[in-house]
């Protein structure tokens, strides 16, 4: 695969994030506009809704983009994506007869507000990353013993709080919570201390299911995929995941970046999930290749400083596909629905510096990261802005996701008074 | 707090679930009738939703029961709540001036068929019966360490899985999941073979918060209560619940009863927690009595014969009070909705019959419970049908929660056919 040639310009670029290979769906307001459904080609935004309003795109007897979110095209399924995607290539190629048409409906990305480019129907976050389980798994219980038993048996997950995903941008507020460090001898209600990023990606379930489904069916009914970071409060969470997971701990906040990339955009970056240390029973085997090959970074600016990548690392460093995570969450027979979240789990690869949170990063605190400013970080400190980037490379263009950026605003002195 | 009476006759018995006191919301269809919203008085169903096309009842410019759940009157808020109650006790009340216009809005219960009281937004669950988590922590790590240490301190809880919730008289098919016994050399996938209840109630968000709120606010926000059956797959949960807690051995359902029992019918039969073993911080401090007297029970009819009940306790059991809960799932920050569903964690009691799950009950199968006609159950065998019960007993009146039950089907030979 090459670069696709498009009549919008700046989408030519080989490191432009948004070429016509990439066509990747959110949701925009503008000063003048109430939000409503994008793609992005280049540096603008092809207004969706308008372009159905007016007829220049028709997929369906009744309007799919009436309104902020991309589940009513999912609810669709495959083949009205296909149709989607085929109508907003011909649109937008190079040459195509209906640029007069088209041009009008084009914003300019500088102009937008982003916001969740899909209603969040249930959250689910894996712990599916080898490097980082045995990173944490080390800390806490000793190398021999890092990888609970179950761990190459099962992508281990747990529930999420859906209404705490944000969009890219949003402020995320340091929370409070109750703590107590092994040395104390009684909890406290407090400011979280050890505040931290999980670099993941996010796959969304475009297609609902009622019962088990297989890898293979799971892949299918994958509609797209985002950066996702998991903000983590590890002092919340140390205290309070014992029996039963985190809770607390990762409800504050989990930003997601606001533009989804579909499966068809990345289809060419397929590759194959790590050579299986045990086999796997057959219902969760690999049938194909369902990771991706996806460039990720962070980066931390301190408040007034400049931006450090902090994380260099890959998606293909996952031990499960978002594929093998959704078929197992669905053994019991547990319902599905179209815009679904799930959280890969985070990303580490196997260096240090390709470690994705500050816990792995500094190793539990112990040792602090040195910026190239000079200044450290255990955990994030307030004020500090983290963005998750994330590129897959093909044949001279670039498939982007869209930065995934938050800033940590100061606990508040007193989170109960209004 | 005595019998209000009705010009209902049926409502006017000492012993009946819904006497005018109560008027429990739920949503019902008939054979000529697509679900919509009713309120149970006595043997038949006030239909709320005709109630308000015709002018009947009217508490807003604009409708809020054309839609087949009650979370648009939970948006309103209490005032409005209240209104809805007065509105209703003036309409039903013995001697109403209003009887002629109501009574053709009148349909026996007998004739409907019950679905979904509300929409679901998210679902948690807690781990916050005393009794329960410590006969739990017993089983798995002797008496001494039965509690966590963080169990006095705060409600333990984790997310659950909103679209596995369904109302009473759904069937329930026995799950297929990973399991791995302490002998076996490998996981397998297999139908699960402890499958148990566990005997909750639900309290349901009825107005939206965002960031921390305390123990009082959370009472206030709460809009009713359910019976709720959190099925569960032992040996599922077994071997999937370390590191991240209870993920696919709760996916397969959860059955709530179909009757949302408002906060106001509950008010007379409000207790205090149990005395505190450890002082709580502040933010958790019980600030009246949250806790409610409700007498509960369980009873097992396997196929073809008598049910008999197998558990009796009191919703009184609880260490913490769902509003407690409540305030303690806001501590990060964590916004909630108006439809999300509080599951309190299994009720148990201090003696044995009173044990609020088949886990408890047999002691995880050691001690199998001795049905009255001669059967015995470790776990749930196919084709039993499970059924919890609930009833607050004021002066000669009773307030009834409508039968939580479900029946267990046997696993699909193979989950994968179509």
């Amino acid at each position: 695969m090459t670069l696709m040639k498009s009549w919008v310009d700046s989408a030519n670029d080989a490191n432009h994030p948004f070429p016509l290979n990439n066509l990747p769906y959110g949701v925009f307001s503008t000063e003048d506009g109430d939000p409503r459904c994008g793609v992005a080609i280049g540096d603008m935004i092809l207004d969706v809704t308008a372009a159905e309003a007016e007829g220049v795109i028709t997929l369906t007897d009744y309007p799919l983009f009436d309104v902020p979110f991309w589940n009513e095209l999912m609810e669709e399924g495959p083949a009205v994506w296909a149709a989607l995607r085929e109508r907003l290539i011909a649109l937008l190629s190079d040459g195509s007869a209906e640029r007069a048409k088209v041009e009008p409906l084009l914003v300019p990305m500088a102009d937008a507000e982003m916001h969740l480019p899909f209603a969040v129907s249930e959250y689910t976050d894996f712990y599916a990353g080898k490097n980082h389980a045995f990173n944490v798994g080390t800390m806490f219980r000793g190398p021999e013993n890092a990888l609970p038993p179950n761990w190459l048996h099962i992508p281990i997950g747990y529930n999420g709080r859906a209404s705490s995903v944000v969009v890219s941008g949003t402020d995320v507020r340091r929370p409070w919570g109750q703590l107590k460090g092994p040395n104390d001898a009684a909890p406290r209600f407090a400011p979280c201390a050890r505040f931290d990023i999980e670099l993941e990606m996010g796959a969304i379930v475009g297609t609902s299911s009622e019962g088990p489904i297989t890898v293979a069916e799971a892949d299918a009914n994958i509609f797209g995929y985002v950066l996702l970071n998991d903000w983590s409060a590890r002092d919340i969470q140390a205290w309070e995941y014992q029996p039963l997971g985190p809770f607390q701990a990762k409800a504050t906040a989990t930003t997601i970046s606001p533009w989804i990339v579909t499966k068809a955009a990345l289809d060419p970056f397929r590759c194959d999930t790590p050579a299986r240390e045990v086999e796997l029973l057959d219902h969760l085997k690999d049938c194909g290749p369902m990771l991706y090959d996806i460039d990720l970074e962070v980066t931390l600016q301190p408040e007034g400083g400049d931006a450090s990548t902090i994380v260099r690392t890959n998606y293909k460093e996952m031990y499960y596909s978002a594929a093998q995570q959704l078929a197992h969450h669905t053994t019991s027979g547990c319902p599905m629905n179209v815009g679904d979240l799930l959280g890969s789990g985070t990303i580490s690869g196997p260096t240090k510096e390709s470690r994705g949170s500050l816990l792995e990063l500094s190793w539990g605190g112990k040792e602090p990261l040195e910026l190239p400013t000079g200044e450290t970080r255990s955990f994030i400190e307030d004020n500090d802005t983290l963005t998750l980037k994330g590129a897959a490379k093909g044949d001279g263009y670039t498939i982007g996701f869209g930065d995934c950026v938050g800033k940590v605003l100061p606990a508040l002195d007193d989170p109960y008074k209004r």
